[in-house]
Formats: C-alpha cells, sequence, structure tokens
C-alpha cells in the first residue's frame, strides 16, 4: 500500500490543471453572520461532471501510459465517480467500463453514457458490483481505479484544497465531508504541501459527517476502519455520498494527521442543505451540507477567523428533494 | 431626462465596486456543444441580494449627498429591486421605505426586512403601489430610487457588462433579458465603453424576452413603448421580472443602438430554466432564462464565436418550482 506524499501534490495538480474547471469561491454576508466568522465555500458542485470526483479521476486515468490505457478503465460506482471516470477516459481517447447498479438513477446512467462509456448492470449489493467489476476487469483487462483508495486519485482530490488555499491563503480551517476519505485525506496532504511550500501556518483540516453513518468517527476512536451498522444500513443518511467505509491508504493519512471529525443529524443537513440553496442560489448535494450543518449547530469551535468549505457536488435529482417529500 | 452616457460607466463602476461581488463565469461543454459556440455565463444570481438589481441600487444610493440620504430612500417592488435598495440603504446606514402588494412572497418581505428597511404594504395594483409610494415620499421626504428608469441605477446595471467584458474581452455578443430595460440599457453603455477604451471591436447586445411579455419587441417596431396586452396580462409569462414596460430611458437607449430583441415560448423557458439547474447545478430565475432559450431554439445565429449570458438573478420559490407543478 503505497501512502502518497504532500511533495506530489504540486505534481499531480500541474498535470491536470487544464483539464479541470478552477472552481470560484463564494461567500455571503448572512452565513458569516450566523456563523460569527468568515466562512468561503469552494464550489466544486461546479466542477465538470458536478462534482470533485473529476479531479481524481483526471489524475488516475490521464497519466495512464499507452500499454495500460489502451485496455481502458474501469470502476463501480452509482455516483459521480462514474461519471467522472467516463469523462476523464473520454478525453485521454480510452474505452471507459463503468458498472452500475441497476436501480441507478436514470439521469446518472444517462450521463456516463453520454461520456462514451459502456455501462454494465448489476444487482444492487456490494457483492454483486465487485464480482461484476471482476468479471468486466477479467474480460477487458481494463485498469481498475478505485473511487478513492487509490494514491493517484487522492493526490487528484488534494488539487481542490490547493487550489481553495491559494484563492485564500488566510484560510486557517477548512471543513469537507468524509465517506470513503479521498477527499479528506488529500486535503490533509494539501494543506501539508501548502504550509511546506508558503511556510505559513498549516491549515487545519476537519471532516464532517452524517451521524446516520458515523463510521469514520468510530473509526478514528477505535483505531481501525469500522462499518456502518445495521440500523444505519437499514436507515441511511441522506447524504448518499457519504454511505462508504473509509479506504485503507484514506485510513492512513487521516490517522496520521489526528484529524477530528464531528457528526451531525439527518435534520440539520436538510436544513443546511436548503439554506444554501436559498442564500447561495446554487444547487448542493445533502453530503456537501454536512460541514455546513456542522457549522450552523456549532460543533466547531467559532476561534478560527477564515473557515473554508468544500462543497463537494451538486448532481442532485430535482424532480426530488428532500423538503418537497410528503411528510 | 438625462440620459446616461457611456464614459461614465467607469466612473460608476469605481463607486460601487468594493460593495459589490465581482461575479464569476462559468461554462459547460454540453452547452457549448449543442449551440455549436462558446457560452460564457455570467452569474449574477451569485450576486449580494442575490441579482444584479443590487449593482443599480448601490450606485443610485451610496453616493446620494448627506443633505439627501438623511431622509432615506424610498421605492415600490414586489421583487429584487426592493432587497437590493433595503441592503444599499443598509450599507449607507439611511432608512430604506419600501412598498410591497400585500400578496408579496412572504420570503420577500422577511429578506426586505432582514436587511433593516420599512415595508409598507399597498393592494397589489399599479395604482395602488404608485400611490401608496407618493404617500410615503410626502410624508418621509426620502428619495426614490426607480428600478429601472432613472440614470444611475442603469449606470450601476452597466458594471455586471463592463466585469464581464474584462472577465472575457473575447465576447462578440452579451443577450440579456429585457423587462424594464435597466440591465439591457446599461449593457449598451458598458459595450460602447470598453469598444472606447479597449480600442476592439464593438461587443454587440442583444435582449430576449418573452413571446407572452414581447412589450420591448413591439416598443422597437412602432417607435413608441408598448405596453402588454390585456391576453398577455391574463395569463401573464413565467418570467415574472420581465412583465414590466420599458423605461423612458432605456428605450432611448436601446432605439438609438437598434437593438435586436429575440423572443422565446413559455414552455422553452421552463425547459431552459431547468437545463441550467441540471448542467451548472445553480439555481437562476425564469427571467434569466429567456436567453438561455433563444440560444437552444436556434433563434440567434451562431456565427458569434464568444457569446456572453447575464444570468440575472436565483431568487426562487424552492417549494414551487415550475416543473413540480401539477399537470
Amino acid at each position: 500500500m503505497q501512502i502518497p506524499k504532500a511533495s506530489e501534490v504540486v505534481k499531480s495538480y500541474k498535470k491536470i490543471k487544464s483539464f479541470i474547471h478552477h472552481t470560484p469561491i463564494l461567500n455571503s454576508t448572512d452565513l458569516n453572520e450566523k456563523i460569527g466568522t468568515k466562512i468561503w465555500l469552494k464550489c466544486e458542485n461546479f466542477q465538470k461532471v458536478g462534482a470533485f470526483k473529476f479531479r481524481g479521476a483526471c489524475n488516475a486515468v490521464l497519466p495512464l501510459e499507452a500499454s495500460v490505457a489502451k485496455n481502458g478503465v474501469a470502476t463501480h460506482s452509482s455516483g459521480n465517480h462514474g461519471q467522472a471516470i467516463a469523462k476523464a477516459a473520454q478525453i485521454k481517447g480510452i474505452p471507459a467500463y463503468i458498472v452500475m447498479p441497476e436501480n441507478a438513477p436514470k439521469v446518472k446512467i444517462q450521463a456516463v453514457k453520454g461520456y462514451g462509456a459502456k455501462v454494465i448492470y448489476c444487482e444492487p449489493t456490494q457483492l454483486a458490483r465487485e464480482q461484476t467489476l471482476k468479471d468486466v476487469i477479467h474480460q477487458t483487462n481494463a485498469h481498475f481505479v478505485h473511487p478513492y483508495d487509490n494514491s493517484d486519485v487522492i493526490l487528484g482530490q488534494a488539487s481542490a484544497a490547493w487550489e481553495f488555499l491559494h484563492q485564500i491563503p488566510e484560510l486557517e480551517l477548512i471543513i469537507t465531508p468524509v465517506g470513503g476519505g479521498g477527499l479528506l485525506s488529500g486535503s490533509i496532504l494539501a494543506a501539508e504541501a501548502f504550509h511546506a511550500i508558503q511556510k505559513r501556518p498549516i491549515c487545519k483540516i476537519i471532516a464532517a459527517e452524517p451521524e446516520q453513518a458515523n463510521d469514520a468517527y468510530r473509526s478514528m476512536i477505535s483505531g481501525s476502519i469500522q462499518s456502518l451498522t445495521n440500523e444505519q444500513t437499514a436507515n441511511p443518511t441522506i447524504a448518499d455520498g457519504l454511505r462508504t467505509n473509509l479506504g485503507n491508504i484514506p485510513f492512513q493519512i487521516i490517522s496520521r494527521a489526528h484529524t477530528q471529525i464531528v457528526c451531525v443529524s439527518e435534520e440539520s443537513i436538510v436544513q443546511a442543505m436548503k439554506y444554501i440553496w436559498e442564500r447561495f442560489n446554487m444547487i448542493i448535494e445533502a453530503s456537501c451540507a454536512v460541514p455546513i450543518a456542522a457549522l450552523l449547530e456549532k460543533k466547531i469551535a467559532p476561534t478560527f477567523k477564515n473557515v473554508g468549505v468544500i462543497i463537494t457536488g451538486g448532481n442532485v435529482d430535482l424532480d426530488n428533494l428532500p423538503w418537497n417529500k410528503a411528510g
């Protein structure tokens, strides 16, 4: 298991820079007043494919050598990673095989197909996903790109915080949501790299996760990777991007950094999500609302003067909004 | 009637620059491919108060002399102009009196009050609005800021296109929606000013408006300001920001420039609105979707290589989206 180094962040960023959007930062007086400090949002919902995942996909796919690339790339995904790999492969001009559960939202399947990828359906279980992917790779010799337990992916995700720190060098804290840990561990590396190069005090990285999927929190306490409880699996969090367990590589990086993880309720996630929609006029996924909820719930000490939040993505089913649901 | 000059655009921009957001530009490969040319969106939905109207309000309110300012400012508005004036007055530290129809959306009333303004309710007719405003001004001696028939407001709105042209100097065309004509006429002045200073070919300005509120189109043909027809008033366009007649000052500027106005159907407005929500992950009002609809309907010749669209605002009732309506 190869742990990526902070010193590799710059090199990766240079590789992918011209293929990704340099996403804008937004802020609002109302949010600043509510929290009592300056909050800056890094809008990866405006990234290509609508999520930061495109950064990791680019860094994992674009530099592939011809001998590997010629067989294409493969992954399993019901979410943004599949779209990201499909688009990165399209740019590289190589095949992409995306294993998707047969009950995945049509709009996501169409998006993946729209980038020219081949979709292979499987039953909606983790086991079926992994077996189907294995079969696909056996048949095609395609290169597997794991959504987060992959050094190149992590270094690609690091570019979001890296850009962010250059845009707002005064940041003392960046909060990210945590699912598999790719963005979180990448952000830790980016803060270390920025600190080493710019000789500024290091920017702290804190993660936020739903109480209803607090596996990362429990993993940090127990010192080993934990899964969702049966109750959490039966009543999944609305933040569907954060239901996964931590990857091994991210867990190593997060453990080494003693990263603090704060947990928030489902109610506060929906409230924070709607607040951002209304005040910032932008569409964010429930997962992105988790750090905002942590701030609004005052779960993070207001001693930081400049706080960054990475808004991870905006791919939402507009016909099925949480505040329009019956009951 | 004082017609503002292109040469005043720079001076106005300098006055308001530090109070407004320098809004970002977004683009998308998918939209570019659909239209067959490069489309750039200037995101005034991320402006303070969620709309470009804040620019005009700042330019009309902030420079007021103490002797005038001490009595405060007043306007009537059911939409973004009221919020914009309220916030500009808050910054200036003077009273604001906003006449609003008693059936205005609660969220808009609350927003105006949130900026510290006094809300005066009236019956929801044009006559009642004007009479109530007259009474308010009689009692308070407040300075009236018209939403578009005001040189300072127009020069403030000009700053959006002015910034836009500096961000993307290659723009050959900017499309704006047209209601009262403040943004449109301001954009014409900004293009003239940019042309004069930068010595580049002048950027063309075209306006888009709903067929169901094509009064500006008819005004340009007839050579005098036209109103909505009875049928158009009875079945109002979804683009509620564009239901007003042209102002006198905007009409002078637009007529002099021989501005082309293209009209689009209600259906195409809703489709374009949802398209932008889905592809750009941002919230735009129906009014902003009108230029996008004109592009998607191929009503504008695709000979322009770089086309800008000013996304005017994002204040939408999230509980009442047009594609969630029954029927």
